[in-house]
């Protein structure tokens, strides 16, 4: 099954699809990647993704599977090599919540604070501030979230610093304080030092002048 | 590590709570119940959940699990017998998908029905149709989403049936549409006449009083 054809319908801005990219290259999946116009979704994403029709899509041997941390484990277990979960089954259950949190609590939160403006923008930042520093305790000590090496959360989550850090310059908003979560930020860095991750970012002057025409479009041009 | 004691912190009326309580009986395991009154969490909630504050948790082995869908997949990796996940990676992927479809689209469309009025109110119950319609296309002609016997979405899902008939009688709405999906409301009846899930299910009376006074909380006493 591993042998048949792989296709990730992507977005060049996108993290979700950056989250795919990431894991087959980890995993050093050959794959073709199709990258989608958002404003003018291609037939093949609607057909093979019509309940949300959103990207990432992953399409495998002609089978198509949508949401991006159900795509990365999908990836672990159609290809056994070169895990991005653990092993242990209360390790799993721990980089599941962790994964979940980013995607149900950091990202909405973040989200909030780019979004929202005065009182409501520094209580959106406060949370995601509170958010961020609860996920460090889900790091702890440890080089990567996978331990020694990069995992499920890493993979999941290692865009969320430069991610922020553009929400901070074009909202105008403090999230990240080196003070509060040293260990977090330590690793926001050395993440995306990791060269195989590193060299999958998108051209980051790009993604930020798309990040200023969402927000210019969300807020009406005020912060 | 199967062998360790196994606690379950849930609350009666919970269905994610009963989520947990269905794959430990379907799976076997014998467990200790713990039920937690919520406007006064236990020290040990607290302690298991400090970042959601949340039931359920699973304590296996002195080793706290929260988020019901993450308990589930724990549940089936501990303990390897009576899987309730399929083995096929691309089937386990779609009953992932469908299990998140719920929790995200299914449960908030639900919710917004119940706590919204009048025109917004009707606006929710109609997403909420259309979100049933679209879980049915997840069903299909199966009679269960696991195949022939209850699986993953079974179990995450099975008693949304019958919590959103509760929803209709109380904020006189309508949702459940039976032309519209048949298929999915014959499984709505189907999946509470398998004897381990009916027998588990709380006293139906007393969740429709708590829902009734959870409605006049929310919305005044109006709908």
């Amino acid at each position: 099954m591993s042998g048949e054809t792989v296709k990730l319908l992507g977005h060049w801005a996108s993290p979700f699809a950056l989250r795919v990219i990431w894991a087959l290259k980890l995993k050093e999946i050959e794959y073709e990647y199709v990258g989608e116009d958002l404003p003018n979704k291609s037939p093949l994403l609607l057909e093979y993704n019509p309940v949300h029709k959103k990207i990432p899509v992953l399409v495998h041997g002609g089978k198509p599977i949508a949401e991006s941390l159900v795509i990365l484990e999908y990836l672990d277990e159609a290809w056994k090599h070169n895990p991005i979960l653990p092993d242990d089954p209360y390790e799993r259950a721990q980089a599941r919540f962790w994964a979940r949190f980013v995607d149900e609590k950091c990202m909405p939160s973040i989200m909030s604070a780019f979004t929202k403006k005065g009182e409501e923008k520094e209580k959106a930042a406060k949370e995601a501030r509170e958010n961020f520093k609860i996920l460090e305790s889900g790091l702890g000590k440890k080089q990567f979230f996978g331990g020694e090496s990069v995992g499920f959360v890493d993979i999941a989550a290692g865009w969320i610093g430069l991610w922020t850090r553009m929400v901070e310059e074009i909202a105008d908003v403090n999230i990240i304080d080196t003070a509060m979560m040293p260990l977090l930020e330590s690793w926001f860095q050395r993440v995306l030092q990791v060269p195989i991750l590193k060299e999958c970012l998108p051209p980051q002057d790009k993604v930020l002048e798309r990040f200023k025409g969402f927000h210019k479009f969300l807020t009406g041009g005020s912060s």
